[in-house]
């Protein structure tokens, strides 16, 4: 007696590149990738997972540092390209979380892909804690629609 | 024999604000507020103008350095807040264009408002130019769009 | 029998400009120009007043948004370029600070000018205080410093 | 008959973390961290192998986008930390070069590490060249310096 997912997978995250964005190259500059997929992840645990970081932190009394990040680039962007990054849950641990996203242009063409591993932390001690249940839940559901969604 | 302007007035650039976009004071930090107002005109000149800062630097040659800005704050921003920033020409000059901007929340609370004052100059030499046709003919019609609103 | 003041003055902050502050006029972007001198009064704070934003706000339980910016700018910056920001202090209020910050080139070429207008507030409750004493006291001492210094 | 390298070994880039840089997590951003590498391999480009990537791609005529980069996280950075941030040759190829960065804080604490890969470009095509000679022969030098240190 399950139903489907009410999310629709991959969740994707709409960027359009603005001239601030852009450096002397005339090209996205390198480090703002990095300001798009955490944009994206943020977003993500906003709109999926339903607490976004802000209220995780402030609210929930949990921080979920980075641990790792890695992200391979395949096609500059330019300022009035709109970015679609699609986020897949790629590992859920006991208290980490690994993600990994993919950028695209609206043509479909690869823009950059990378990974970012989060470990859930209590805000004051900054010692690592099992993943809490207000986001396990969702990120878990998530992370079955898109297994579904892939096979 | 006019007719009606083919732009709602006034242009209203909509961002979300992000985890990123805040500091320890749990609110959005205050250099952002440039930014959303830079990227606001930015899509301005994109949307309305008909031509963003990238191809009018690149493709036509010239670009359009800001002189003076100012920005008064009246409430905090925070993540998951949806900023409202709606755009006003307060002058067109033979070179330089003065235009106001409003940020609001989804709520019409103020947030800030401010003024960004651009020159446009020759790419090359970054001597001031008259501005170029490409754009004061929509800069000027948006002008006149925003007082007929307002009358 | 007054002894001279321990700080020299102005308070100058010194930054290299580089790659990722320039966009595709080849030339440092508008918005960090705030972001410098929000970078500047941090400094200044921790280096002149004995406390920066963040002791401020994590061990004091007191926050200084900003009320109010303005900038004019002269000359524009290009990375490799050294950035000189000197500041003063306008205005001490009962709960408000006015700071001028003066941007100028290795040369003494100026840059760009403008003015910050912070407010203390109660970090949780972010009802506006009088200026701590903590900072009051130093502060009014390099004011003093400035004016002597300009007399 | 050689002579001693003119250039200490390993490069290190100092920087002070600002209010700015923080999150509501209290300590630096995790995007900002590619900001910190970004700039100190600009630094070293200009300081150690004579030209930085504004005249290189400006005078000419080269860029060198970043096509892969990684960073493994151990300590978070707070406001008023000096992170020490070295650089390494990791490979230098025909028209790639591989660099590490290890970022310390003065207590010589591990902060984070990672990997940015770079290959050269004509800044017209973005085509990829051969890297170009004047910096290669630095760059090789600089390498051999390392491995004579580490050895």
């Amino acid at each position: 007696m399950s139903h489907a997912p009410s999310t629709p997978v991959p969740y994707t995250y709409t960027r359009r590149i603005q001239w601030g964005d852009a450096d002397p190259a005339l090209m996205a500059y390198t480090a703002r990738f990095l300001d798009f997929a955490m944009d994206a992840v943020d977003s993500w645990f906003r709109d999926v997972v339903g607490v976004d970081w802000y209220r995780l932190n402030t609210e929930h009394g949990f921080g979920s540092p980075a641990v790792h990040v890695d992200m391979d680039f395949s096609t500059p962007l330019r300022p009035g390209d709109t970015l679609q990054l699609s986020l897949y849950v790629e590992r859920v641990g006991n208290a980490s979380l690994s993600l990994r996203f993919e950028g695209r242009l609206d043509s479909g063409e690869p823009v950059y892909a990378g990974n970012l591993v989060h470990v859930f932390v209590d805000r004051k001690s900054l010692r690592s804690v099992p993943m809490p249940a207000l986001v396990r839940e969702p990120i878990e559901r998530y992370a079955r629609a898109c297994r579904t969604e892939g096979s």
